[in-house]
């Protein structure tokens, strides 16, 4: 009998669940003080709301539920495990219009299913943790995302993050410019933003493979990857005065975005990229990517999309997101050692011992004055040797235990012992909690 | 195009999901303090894992998801989605044996899903809050666990709750007495189990049926139906006088519970039922269920059952649980007006409006100053007629706005206004967190 998950899923041990955790509260904390709401949509979702949605390759990557009764023989399935969370928010919005306000603002933040080939750091199962503010075209929303987005990072311990801007607008215009023809424009940028996996040679090859002459994918490339202007303000005002009105209006509101996140947590660390392309086809305006030095991709990203939300609703909602990378948050937090001590291993602050079995209401009473003091406590369930309690404690990461044999019975007091140290001491019953508890405190930095 | 969730599944909008996230916080916070630990198991799992767990009916009711490649023309299935919380507790006991501690204590809150028919207040997908504790046998698990059951309730705000109690021996020894056949003990205890539904004459019905002679039926039901014993202590000493051993040693094992709790929040609510039967076969040892006067059913239930967790492990696992009937709760909570004030409707504690289009930046840098304070902020987005600002803050249940016009600035001070009162008052910049936060402070009672 297979005792493992199913291929490409993964069991969450406490220690996982508890990293998971403690990043999705920062990051559900974070975006609830902008005034972002949770949303939470089913698992499942009627068949014919996926599909169709992304695209051949996609469609094949839905998990489908055979349809009960007769799905055995038919092979019929009228059900689907939801790809992501952007189509059940498009849904929602379609669904509830007259109960949402008009500037929607959600973060979402639960599995989703893919039948991809599982492999090293991809999985079948998988959190994505969106946020959305939907109904306004003002580059304020932008500004807010990218400054809560700042605020995450620097909650959950990272300095060192860029958070890289880029405009669509500003991007067909190059692509124009370098005489990339309208209709190759969606597929020019899905091999631009390739270029970390298949360099610049392999950006240029298939653009070629497009028909594009190599004197245009050089135009292209040397646009693109040219150095950050050293003066944004001269640059755009340079820019403006080359583009067509599109391309103007997209280098006005990359401005408004560098100007607006001046006064926010965001300003530090954005930065112009114009090689910046993200490879859905679906973005309208800004776009943005949260990197860190360390690792190839993103920690984030996403952008302006106003004409997806309304695919329900047969018409056009502004709407711009930031999908934050959970996963990958967590392998890069993981590697620097940025989880609060503790976090990872403590079950419990203190554990109780079982002097014998005469002592077992004791200990209870015990473990009750101990959680009222606001410490996490284990009672140890039998009346084994104290030293196989210990050990237990030990072994468990639990960095206190209590004794209360029949000296500290008659003395109305508790043995504290350190398991780290080693260290013990009487104090009275009513002080152990608070005792255990300035001592877990972090140091005063 | 119908864009409601699929049959029997539901959205959660922002008002639901943070009555939600409250009661699971608490159910989550409260068993943590008791040294639970958080698990989370995939919500796919393979078939196999799952058919053959749930009896006929069970494995009708399982979510079968399509093979990938031929799965439609053959309509075979190699997946399913997880129908309860205990079987892939048992999976994860199994694969993870030398990593889990020997007293494995852990608490599950994830959704699960079933084919079920879909009526009122039953869903296809629905969650799960479940509690187990293994490895030990002593009723010091069944005291922490009914304990830690006894502060969620009383932390969600119930006073009125009753924590009744039974023992699977001791319905055995009953149903000896009473002339039960020992082949027919399972199937009498469902037949009790339903007496909420069908009443004491189905009951009688149900067991005449199954070949019981009336009279025995009577005698069973007027033991079951006694009242609770005056003096537990007196009739725990008479029972075990009569009983045979297995019953007896459920006698003791009541004792035991009775007598710990006495010591633990649980105490006072606590409530021997000779009625209680649980409809599943598994249990072995004491079972329980949480009840309120104004609701038919119970708001949680669970008991020991040694011989399951082990199912695929080959080997006996002491185990003892209790699942919180988390949808019960919030139906109960919500019908009571349990919820904190404010949670359900509030988005933001306050609403930074905008003065006009050049006080953008400045609106920024307000709400970051309001956010360092700790309240929630929301920027409306766009310069609308400030009244309209107003109206839109109000519809959403944001207690205070913020204006900052040309004497504002000049001042360096913000207009607060209370939309509540209608109340305004010019307070300096630095300030204006402070107050608001003070505001939303609940009366010191």
């Amino acid at each position: 009998m297979n005792t493992g998950p199913a291929r490409g899923m993964r069991d969450f041990l406490p220690e996982d669940v508890r990293r998971r955790q403690y990043v999705i509260g920062v990051i559900a904390e974070v975006y609830q003080r902008y005034g972002f709401e949770p949303l939470e949509t089913p698992a499942v979702e009627n068949i014919e709301t996926l599909l169709g949605k992304y695209g051949d390759e996609g469609d094949k990557l839905i998990f489908k539920i055979l349809k009960r009764g007769d799905g055995a023989e038919t092979g019929q399935a009228d059900l689907a495990l939801r790809y992501d969370l952007t189509v059940p928010l498009a849904r929602v919005v379609a669904e509830y219009r007259a109960k949402l306000p008009k500037f929607f603002k959600r973060y979402q933040v639960q599995p989703v299913w893919r039948a991809d080939r599982p492999q090293k750091g991809r999985f079948r199962e998988f959190y994505q943790c969106d946020v959305d503010a939907m109904g306004s075209r003002s580059m304020l929303v932008e500004a807010e995302l990218l400054s809560a987005a700042a605020d995450v990072f620097t909650t959950l311990g990272f300095t060192d993050f860029q958070i890289v801007v880029n405009h669509r607008k500003l991007l067909n215009a190059v692509l124009h410019h370098a005489g990339v023809p309208a209709a190759l424009h969606g597929t020019a940028l899905v091999i631009i933003d390739k270029a970390d996996k298949i360099g610049v040679d392999g950006v240029r090859r298939e653009l070629g493979e497009q028909g594009l002459a190599p004197a245009v994918a050089d135009a292209l490339l040397d646009q693109l990857n040219a150095a950050p202007p050293p003066d944004l303000q001269a640059w755009m005002a340079e820019q403006s005065s080359r583009l067509d009105e599109s391309g103007r209006a997209g280098v006005k509101e990359l401005g408004d975005i560098f100007a607006l996140c001046r006064h926010t947590s965001a300003g530090r660390h954005l930065t112009l990229d114009r090689s910046l392309a993200r490879g859905l086809s679906y973005y309208t305006g800004p776009i943005f990517e949260i990197r860190v030095a360390d690792l190839a991709g993103s920690l984030g990203g996403g952008g302006r999309y106003d004409d997806l939300i309304g695919m329900f609703l047969g018409e056009s909602v502004p709407a711009c997101g930031i999908s934050l990378g959970l996963e990958r948050i967590l392998v890069v937090m993981a590697e620097r050692g940025m989880f609060p001590p503790g976090l990872e291993t403590r079950a419990a602050d203190v554990m109780v011992t079982i002097w014998n079995l005469d002592t077992l209401p004791d200990a209870l009473t015990l473990a009750a004055e101990l959680r009222s003091s606001g410490v996490k406590v284990e009672v140890y369930p039998e009346a084994d040797k104290i030293g196989k309690q210990f050990k237990y404690a030990s072994s468990r990461g639990v960095p206190f235990v209590t004794v209360v044999g029949d000296e500290e019975a008659a003395q109305g007091v508790v043995t504290l012992k350190n398991l780290g140290t080693g260290a013990q001491q009487r104090v009275p019953r009513s002080e152990a909690g608070r005792v255990v508890k300035a001592a877990l405190l972090p140091p005063v930095s």
